[in-house]
C-alpha cells in the first residue's frame, strides 16, 4: 500500500546536504515559497507567525527601555545616499532604483532603502535641540532591499528582507556605548531565551565594522554546517553621522555639542538560523516560545470507542486552551494517526499528546517531545501543569543540544597551519592570539574562506596566547576565525 | 512677559481654514513631518503609536475570525500587472517603477506594489487544491505606493501609505458575500468603537467599484469641511481574479470549481479622518482608546508645599499605572502649569488631572476633559475608578458630538437643483432617489464636484423616493451624494 506521507516528508539529509535539506524544510513546513523574481520570497502564515512572535518579544523589550517606533519613507533620494557616501568611508550599497513614477521619469532617482541612517539622521538633526531632547530612541519594523547577487536562501539571503532598525542619539560617548551594549544584550536574550540558541558576543574587527561606525558589536550563532551567522548587530556610530547631518544639542551651559548616535538591527535571518539550528530530517523543529501551535492533541480511536476517545481529547484540548496554551486538536476522520504524527513533526509542533482507549481507561495522556521523540505518560488530572512543564523541558533540550554543539566547535590554534587545518577539517570557530593587523586575516581568508567573525568584547581581557598565531607579533587580543554566511 | 506657549500653539482655525489647520495640528502635535520628496511623510512616534493601537484592535479581530498574516514581496513584475490589466477592466494604476538593481538595468521592470492582488492570486492558485483548503484568509500589514500627483496631506493623501490588505478565497458566492460583510462590520466597529466616529455603510455604485469587483462596499465618514472620506473598503471580487489566475478547487464529488475571492483594506487615512474629526483650535483631540497617553497628572505647587503636592501626584500616577491606565506625570520644574496645560491639550491627552495644595488638603483631585474643558473634583480614594469612568465619558462625548454633526448633515432632495443647492450651501450628504444610471451622476459631478459616495447596502430596501431626482425615471435605489476626499 502506498504511504501518502512519504511524499510529504523531507527527503534530503541535514548532515549530508544541509542547503538542500534547509530549502526543503522551509517549503514543506509551509514557512515560505520562492517569489517569481530571483532573490525574493513569499512568507507564508506559518513563517510569518514565527516572525510576529519574535517581534513581540523584542518590541516589548525595546519599549520597556525607552524606544519608540516610527515610520520613515521606503524611498531615499539619491543625493541623501551620496551625502552619506561622501562622509562615510566604505558606504556604497547596491540598491534598487526607482526611476519612473506613473508614466514620467523622475527628476531624481529614489533608492529603495537599504538601511535608513541617511534619511533618519536629518530628522534627528531637526528634532534634537536641547540636552533635554536626548537620548532620542527611534525604531522601525520594515523591509529593506539590497541588490546583492547571491543565490536565494529563504530568510538567510534575500534581496528584500524584513528587519527592525533602531536609531538613537545620545549626549556623549559613554551613553552611546551603553546603548550599544544594552541592545546587544537584548539580542543575546532573544537568541538565548526565545530562540533556544546560545550565541557568542563580540565586536567586529576594525576593518569589518559598519561603514562610519566607532564600534560594531555582534552576536554570532553556529550553524550545523560549521559556519557562523551574524545574528544581529549593534553599532556605536560615534559622531560620524552627527557630523555629516548636523545632529547637535545645547547643554545646560548653552554650549553646543555633537550628539553620538547608534544603530542596531536584527533581520529575519534570525528565523533562518532558528530553523537551521533545531530542525532535523523529519522536518521543522521550533521552540515553544515561537511555535504558532505548541501542542497537538491526536485522538486514536477505533469504531467501538470513538466517542469516548474523541470526547476525552476534546476536553483536554479545551483545558489547555483555557490555560493559554496554543493547542490544536487533530480529529480529522480522513487521516490515520501515523499520517498525523508525521505531518505535525514536519511542521514543527513541539509537543504531541496521544490519547487512545488505554489512556482513557487509565486516566492518562501520553506526551511526546518533538526534538527527540521521548514519550511518557502523565496523569490526566495534572495534564495541564505537566504540559506547561514539558514545554519548558522541550525548550531546555533544544538549548542544551545547541550549547553542546557550540562548545564542541570552539577550538584553539597557535599557528596559521593549525587554524587552516582545524577549520578545514571541522569548521566551527578557531580562537587564537591576534596582533590586530587586518593583513593577518588574509592568509586564512584566501585558502579556506574563513575570516575573523568576532573579537571578545572586553578589551582588557588577556588574549588567550601572547603571540599572533599568524605573524608571531605580540597579540593584543583574541580573534575568532570561522567561515560565515 | 512673553508667553512661550503662544508660539507652540495652533494658529489656524478649524472652521475657516480647515486644510491649513489640519496640517498645523499634525506637525505641532508631532504626529508626522513632511519627507524631502513631495508626496511622502515621516510618521513620528506620536503618530505611529496611534497606528499601532488601531492595528492591535483590528489585527485581533481578524485573527479571531480566521485570518492569518503573511508577507508578500514589495515588488511585482510588470507582466503580473499586465496580466491583471488584461483581465480586469479599468485596472491601470500609476506606480513607482524599479528599473535598476545596483549598477545594472533590470531585464523586466518591477512595480512597487500599489496593491497585491496580482502577486497574491498566483500563490492562492498553488495553495488551493481541495475544498478543504477553503476558505483561505490572508492579510498583510505593509506599505504601498501609488504615484498619483496630488497635494500632500499627511495620512489623507500620500504617495506611500501604510495599510492592511486582506485577500481571501471561498467556495461560492454566498461565502464570499458573507466575508465581504464580515470585514465591513469590523471596519465599522473600528470607527465606532475605537475611533469614536459614526460612519455610513454602503456599497459603491457599479461604475465606481474596484476594477474587477462584483461588489465594493465602503464605510464613509463625514469630515468637518462637509466632505466624505472613504474610511475602508471591502470588495467581493466574484470569480474575476480566480479566472485570471486559475484559483480552482475540487469538491467532495471530484468536480472542479472556480473559487470566489475577496479583498479588503484600511489605510492610515483612518488616522487622518480621526485627527480631523475630533481635534480643535487648541490642537489634537484623541479618544482614550488610541491615545498613546490617556491621562496626564499635573501637580501645581508653591515653594512651601512642593513636597506634599508632588508626592500626592506621584502616588496617584503610580496607582493609575498599576491599574493599566497609560499615564504621564508632568513634574517638570522648568515649565509652569499653564504651559503644561497648553502643551498636553495640543498633544491630545484625553484627560488631565490637576493636583494642587487644595486638592491635597481636601483629599481630592480635579479631572479636566480634553474635548470640552469640563472640570470636576473627585475623591482621591475613588480616583482610579473615576478616571476609568471618565475616560469612557470622554469617548462618549467625542462620539456623541460626531454623531450629532453627521445626523445634521444628511439631507434629502427631490431634484437636481435641490441637490446642487444643498451641497453647494451646506456640503454633507444629500440622499435622493436614483434610477441606477451612471449618467445621472454627471449633472451633479460637473458643477459641484460631488458624486455618489454610496448606496445603502440592503438592495431590497425601498428607495426614499419613487423617482430619480435627476432624470425622473423610476428610482430603484437611494443614492448618497457628497463631495469627497
Amino acid at each position: 500500500m502506498s504511504d501518502p506521507e512519504q511524499e510529504l516528508g523531507i527527503t534530503e539529509s541535514k548532515e549530508h546536504a544541509t542547503g538542500d535539506w534547509y530549502a526543503e524544510v522551509v517549503q514543506k513546513a509551509e514557512l515560505a515559497d520562492y517569489a517569481p523574481m530571483g532573490g525574493f520570497i513569499v512568507t507564508r502564515p506559518r513563517g510569518y507567525e514565527v516572525w510576529e512572535r519574535l517581534q513581540s518579544y523584542l518590541d516589548g523589550w525595546f519599549k520597556d527601555t525607552g524606544v519608540r517606533n516610527a515610520y520613515f519613507p521606503m524611498f531615499i533620494p539619491e543625493n541623501y545616499l551620496e551625502r552619506e557616501k561622501e562622509v562615510v568611508e566604505g558606504f556604497d550599497p547596491e540598491v534598487a532604483w526607482v526611476t519612473h513614477g506613473g508614466y514620467d521619469e523622475l527628476e531624481e532617482r529614489l533608492a529603495v532603502r537599504p538601511t535608513s541612517e541617511s534619511i533618519i539622521a536629518p530628522y534627528m538633526s531637526q528634532w534634537v535641540r536641547s540636552h533635554r531632547d536626548l537620548p532620542l530612541r527611534l525604531n522601525q519594523w520594515c523591509s529593506v532591499v539590497r541588490w546583492e547577487a547571491t543565490e536565494t536562501k529563504p530568510f538567510f539571503r534575500t534581496k528584500e528582507f524584513l528587519w527592525q532598525e533602531g536609531h538613537t542619539a545620545h549626549h556623549d560617548h559613554e551613553e552611546a556605548r551603553q546603548e550599544t551594549l544594552l541592545r546587544l544584550d537584548q539580542y543575546e536574550r532573544l537568541y538565548e531565551e526565545v530562540l533556544a540558541m546560545p550565541v557568542l558576543r563580540g565586536r567586529k574587527p576594525p576593518h569589518d565594522k559598519f561603514p562610519g561606525a566607532h564600534t560594531t558589536t555582534t552576536v554570532e550563532a553556529l550553524m550545523p554546517d560549521g559556519k557562523s551567522v551574524q545574528g544581529a548587530t549593534s553599532h556605536n556610530l560615534g559622531t560620524s553621522f552627527a557630523e555629516a547631518f548636523d545632529i547637535e544639542y545645547v547643554d545646560e551651559d548653552e554650549d553646543t555639542h555633537l550628539a553620538h548616535t547608534c544603530s542596531w538591527g536584527v533581520s529575519w535571518r534570525a528565523l533562518g538560523a532558528l530553523i537551521m539550528t533545531h530542525s532535523d530530517d523529519q522536518g521543522l523543529v521550533l521552540p515553544p516560545t515561537v511555535a504558532p501551535t505548541q501542542v497537538v492533541v491526536v485522538p486514536i480511536w477505533g469504531a467501538e470507542n470513538k466517542e469516548s476517545v474523541v470526547g476525552y481529547a476534546t476536553e483536554l484540548a479545551e483545558d489547555l486552551e483555557a490555560a493559554g496554551v496554543r493547542v490544536k486538536l487533530d480529529d480529522r476522520e480522513n487521516r490515520n494517526p501515523g499520517f498525523k504524527f508525521n505531518e505535525w513533526e514536519l511542521k514543527g509542533i513541539p509537543l504531541r499528546i496521544e490519547v487512545g482507549p488505554n489512556e482513557v481507561e487509565d486516566g492518562e495522556v501520553t506526551l511526546v517531545h518533538r526534538p527527540d521523540g521521548e514519550s511518557l505518560p502523565v496523569d490526566r488530572a495534572g495534564a495541564v501543569k505537566a504540559v506547561e512543564e514539558h514545554l519548558d523541558t522541550v525548550y531546555g533540550k533544544l538549548y542544551a543540544r545547541a550549547e553542546e554543539t557550540l562548545e564542541g566547535e570552539i577550538r584553539e590554534a597557535e599557528s596559521r597551519e593549525e587554524i587552516l587545518g582545524t577549520i578545514g577539517q571541522h569548521g566551527g570557530y578557531v580562537k587564537c592570539g591576534w596582533c590586530g593587523d587586518p593583513a593577518c586575516e588574509e592568509p586564512i581568508k584566501e585558502p579556506v574562506a574563513a575570516d575573523i567573525v568576532m573579537v571578545p568584547l572586553d578589551r582588557d581581557a588577556e588574549p588567550i596566547h601572547d603571540e599572533c598565531a599568524i605573524c608571531g607579533a605580540d597579540a593584543g587580543e583574541t580573534a575568532y576565525f570561522a567561515k560565515s554566511y
